[in-house]
């Protein structure tokens, strides 16, 4: 049997012999893996020095484009892929969740990547913070990827998704990725790396794979390398304690399985429609995936006068799950990772025993369909119910297989409180339609989650349901389940870029950032920046044009024009007696649409449309004879794939003695090219 | 000499007698400190079930007030605070600095919190992210505070800024605090906290103080605890890798001393204001705090060329620096905090010496004014000159001390080559005048730093230095700086919560979140919800004006009116050769001036006046002929001190065949009672 080739500095590579891997099914050897020879820390400085400058050179709308190439790729291999799943005992749907999973998180990040991050290299957040009265001294923060390698050690049950779930954050920063699969189910890591490393499609260093022991590899990290981590709750344990981590305060990041909850309302009795969601969603999670998923539902809160009804659904339904081999069509739970992972899972259930009983399945025992129950790794869906809801097996002993514990709860406050046992879950579902009792068990036990579904009837259709983590969302949980964050949209990828506050002069922040800072030197010199085309326009070209002075018939005849006929702006007393006002003043819309008949500029030219407004503040009251001023700066230039790009231009409207009457930013369509 | 008392479970405590503490100046003396005795594990109980439950029962608002009244308690008793704090070696400029400083932060964040956080008791962040097509199943991250104790273990340098830094942002998000002095300095602190409790400012819980050894306080860490530790990078392994702290996934953040480095551009030649500006803040780091301070600059990066010049600079200064009892006015710089302190300075300075060689200042020896030499932990700045940039001992070495070293640079690729070679440091400064050498050092080294100040002369009559954290900035660096974040602002805040990713319904969201979520049910049935005063308004009140015809006359008055005649709006022929029009369109500033007009109500009312409008978009043409309706919907509530609050309502403009023409976030002010 062929071992397993990682691809380490550039080139593939396999030691003569391996340790086997088993199918789940069959129990036949698939492949051998090892990892000797292979030397890590060349891998590491190899992504470090070729991977890292090689992404750090694409803009984060380059980076999101490598990412969609790579989704629609593997796109394409699916049904390659699906094959190869069954081996590991993951039945379509399960693979779907998997490899289709992955490549949704490839594509979702892509597509976030350009339409949330600049077509740059550096990102600047928040906004700049004022240090002093003079408005010379500013803060402002920025992030820019490490310098190191973000090396993933996955586990075994999502051997698709779990790598490029962390891939996909990492490379949109520009930080090159090591991937490690567990040993059970590398082979199908392995030929996903293949496809994306055949296709050439990433630069020379940005994906590395390690098959096999991590042996030594922890020893090379340093100080801009991400450990990332997804597996059991000791491992992740001695990953964070080892030394080398400790010492050279490697970023690290944990997903580890927890006991999940997911809730029954009070109101859902049976017959109703939350009821039926519930009972679906539980049966739904203990199957997926054979129950091995970290999200997956171990405690199931619901009403204690409702634990027998509950407990007749879910078995009815479970009874209905054909097991056996995943390639066939009728089955609908395939196996185990391995029989040594059916063995775990056995040993947790005896612990599990002694806190409840079992009310569907047989441990020992399973019916099964087109495989030797004796050679795969099957097990029975097994529902427990528990007999003391406090029972601290039922909150810590956790059976990484297709069980799941029914526990009685009495009202908001008890299972808010059952919930903090778990200490500490990557996910939970609150399965409802009152509202009230939603927002009491989401804020009672958010501290301990990273993620909580409301599941009613309005969402039901569209539901992803309690186990799917999503790119836009964060994942990861506090406590047991890691104290980790992934994914959440930007945020995952902002945690593989380190964050700077950067102090300095408008002019200096202007120049780091990329993006005109108010107080920096604005230019007039090169005539209206409206017939500047995208390639012309600099942050900083500048324009002021006015004054226009607002008369009291302005306002009337905007009032009459408009309907706008608020007092404060007809009613000399009225408005007086406003809190904000000293007396009769123009509308808000009035002083901006002056403002843009000041600096629109009529003809055809490089600037197509005015696409919106952002954070527009009314600072101080336009009164009759004011006269306003307005002043247009190009602020930040942002190129799009086609013929224009956004410009955003910073906007203040003055009066005649230089106090500001309302700032905002002005959001344009450019041309890349004019004429 | 009495025994420091430690405040736990809201009594003051001590142990009979315990280990001495000695004035840097005079070696009297000061107090004894211990923790024997002290029930470390009944403490964290404490603050987890009195604390923190009354802390989290304040909205936001609330807790930012009791910030501000604890920094006004401190300011009123500063001077006390600084006699107390001439003991510890520091001058009164030093003092300043962490008193001062620290009643800064307090009162930034008071700031902070009411202007940046709801008056609420949860915090939503981001927008909703759709989640399926039909709009009734979306995710929103909300952050709650986590419902442990933060423990703070802090450094001898900064006994008042050191624990009040870690305080405010703790505080501000509802979790309760238990701090831990450094021995040598704690009775400062132990004052600062005495004054606090003595005037029953925070609840039973929130604040409680431990004098003398940790022992066995971290095995007591639970789930939803965090430990903050600034101090040296080996305390800060031992701190992150103690078991308690790895199993349970404590929140752990470490702030440590690194090698910090200020860069001298080649455009600043002697006798310009950059060079004057960079000898200056070189001397200043030195000096303050006799340089102990974890900020401080040991790497000062000049251009080779320029080594002589700015040896010679700053030598001429540190020459004038009267070292002394730091209560004598006449003296720059007071002693060391201890004269163990001044042993392990001297030990490194030999590693150091190994690198390079003294050009100022004798390690055995300084004059010193006012004071006993011998008695006090006195000692001379030291200035170093490196012979190789590339030894290791200049960048790995750190003298806690008024000691630099100068080392030379080629070019700006070899400065930020040298930067890295500390392998994560705290905060960095560039000093030019030349704003692409500032980006090129910036961003070259930024992924190494967790601060950068650019320092040039528009920036110098204002800056707060190299040394200065500030309350907006975030605070921490990769690698040896120990990897950590604290500060940025409202990022500090959430430091201490849990972020959770929630997904639901429309209805359930707003629920959860108390915001209006588009998709969910609006309420129509009350009347016009601006005739409701904040008392009788709820999110999800709605009003739906309209619809209203835009003629070609409209346009053609409003382009007349306002001056606004963009060829869009103007010309049929060259409006529809632009890409976004397929003929004459009306103002978007026209859209939302009759959109006001069909939403306002005329005669005073609860709703004062209209302060801004955010996150307009344009989303599809107007032409002459569309009709437009505009449903208004109260989106969220917040109330400020005071007779009024902000309502934010969700705007929408549609067209007759109901398709979005524009949508925005209407901001108003509404009386709280009315009439």
């Amino acid at each position: 049997m062929a071992v397993l080739r990682s691809y380490v500095e550039g080139r593939w590579t396999a030691p003569p012999s391996g340790e086997p891997v088993h199918d789940a099914v069959t129990g036949e050897e698939v492949a051998q893996v090892s990892s000797e020879g292979i030397d890590l820390g060349a891998a590491l400085a190899y992504g470090r020095s070729v991977g890292g400058p090689a992404l750090r050179e694409l803009t984060f709308h380059q980076r999101a484009a490598l990412l969609k190439s790579v989704g629609q790729l593997l796109r394409e291999h699916r049904d390659e892929l699906y094959q190869l799943s069954f081996r590991t005992g993951a039945t379509l749907a399960d693979s779907k969740f998997d490899i289709d999973g992955g490549i949704g998180v490839l594509l979702g990040y892509a597509s976030k990547g350009r339409r949330e991050l600049p077509d740059d290299r550096v990102y600047v957040e928040g906004p700049a913070e004022p240090l002093g009265r003079a408005g010379q001294f500013l803060g402002r923060h920025v992030l820019t990827p490490l310098h190191g390698v973000a090396v993933q050690i996955n586990a075994f049950n999502f051997p698709v998704w779990g790598p490029l779930e962390k891939l996909a954050p990492a490379l949109l920063a520009g930080v090159p990725t090591l991937v490690k699969p567990a040993s059970q189910t590398g082979y199908l890591t392995a030929r996903v790396v293949e496809l994306v490393v055949e296709a050439g499609l990433l630069p020379p260093g940005a994906l590395q794979l390690l098959n096999g022991d991590a042996r030594d590899l922890l020893d090379h990290l340093q100080e801009q390398d991400l450990l990332g981590f997804t597996g059991s709750a000791s491992t992740a344990q001695r990953l964070r304690s080892h030394p080398t981590v400790v010492a050279r305060s490697v970023r690290f990041n944990a997903e580890a399985d927890s006991l999940n909850m997911s809730v029954l309302g009070p109101d859902a009795a049976p017959g109703t429609t939350a009821f039926d969601l519930y009972v679906r969603q539980l049966v739904v999670e203990m199957t997926t995936k054979a129950g091995q998923k970290c999200t997956a539902i171990r405690r199931a809160f619901v009403p204690a006068d409702r634990l027998e009804a509950v407990a007749e659904a879910v078995s009815e339904r479970l009874a209905k799950i054909v097991v056996g081999n995943p390639a066939d069509e009728s089955v609908r739970m395939g196996a185990l990772a391995s029989r040594e992972q059916r063995e775990e899972v056995r040993r947790s259930l005896k612990a599990l025993e002694s806190a409840g009983r079992i009310v569907f399945g047989d441990p020992e025992r399973v019916a099964v369909t087109g495989a030797d129950a004796e050679r795969g790794a099957f097990l029975s869906p097994i529902l427990l119910r528990a007999d003391d809801p406090r029972r601290a097996e039922v909150h810590e002993v956790e059976a990484f297989g297709p069980v799941s514990t029914l526990v009685g709860y009495r009202d908001a406050a008890d299972v808010v409180a059952l919930a903090a046992l778990g200490k500490g879950s990557l996910a939970g579902s609150v399965v409802t339609d009152d509202p009230d009792f939603a927002r009491d068990v989401v804020l009672g036990s958010a501290a301990w989650h990273g993620r909580l579904l409301v599941l009613d009837s309005d969402a039901a259709a569209e539901s992803t349901g309690h186990g799917s983590p999503l790119p836009a969302l964060v994942h990861g949980g506090p406590g047991r389940a890691g104290g980790g964050e992934e994914l959440g949209g930007i945020r995952g990828v902002l945690h593989h870029m380190q964050r700077t506050a950067v102090q300095g002069s408008p002019r200096m922040l202007t120049s780091v950032t990329g993006q005109w800072t108010r107080g920096a030197a604005r230019d007039e010199s090169g005539g209206h920046p409206f017939r500047k085309s995208l390639a012309q326009l600099r942050v900083g070209d500048s324009v002021v044009a006015g004054p226009r002075v607002v008369t009291l018939d302005d306002i009337e005849r905007f009032a009459e024009f408009t309907g706008d006929t608020f007092y404060a702006h007809m009613d000399e007393q009225a408005a007086a007696a406003n809190p904000f006002f000293d007396g009769r003043v123009a509308h808000g819309y009035l002083v901006v649409s002056f403002a843009a008949g000041l600096f629109v500029q009529p003809d055809p030219g490089p600037v197509l449309a005015n696409y919106g407004i952002d954070e527009l503040r009314f600072v101080a009251p336009v009164y009759p004879g004011d006269e306003l001023t307005v002043t247009l700066t190009c602020k930040a230039i942002n190129p799009r794939p086609g013929d224009y790009g956004e410009v955003r231009w910073d906007t203040v409207v003055t009066k005649q003695d230089g106090s500001v009457a309302a700032q905002y930013d002005v959001l344009t369509m450019v041309a890349k090219e004019w004429p």
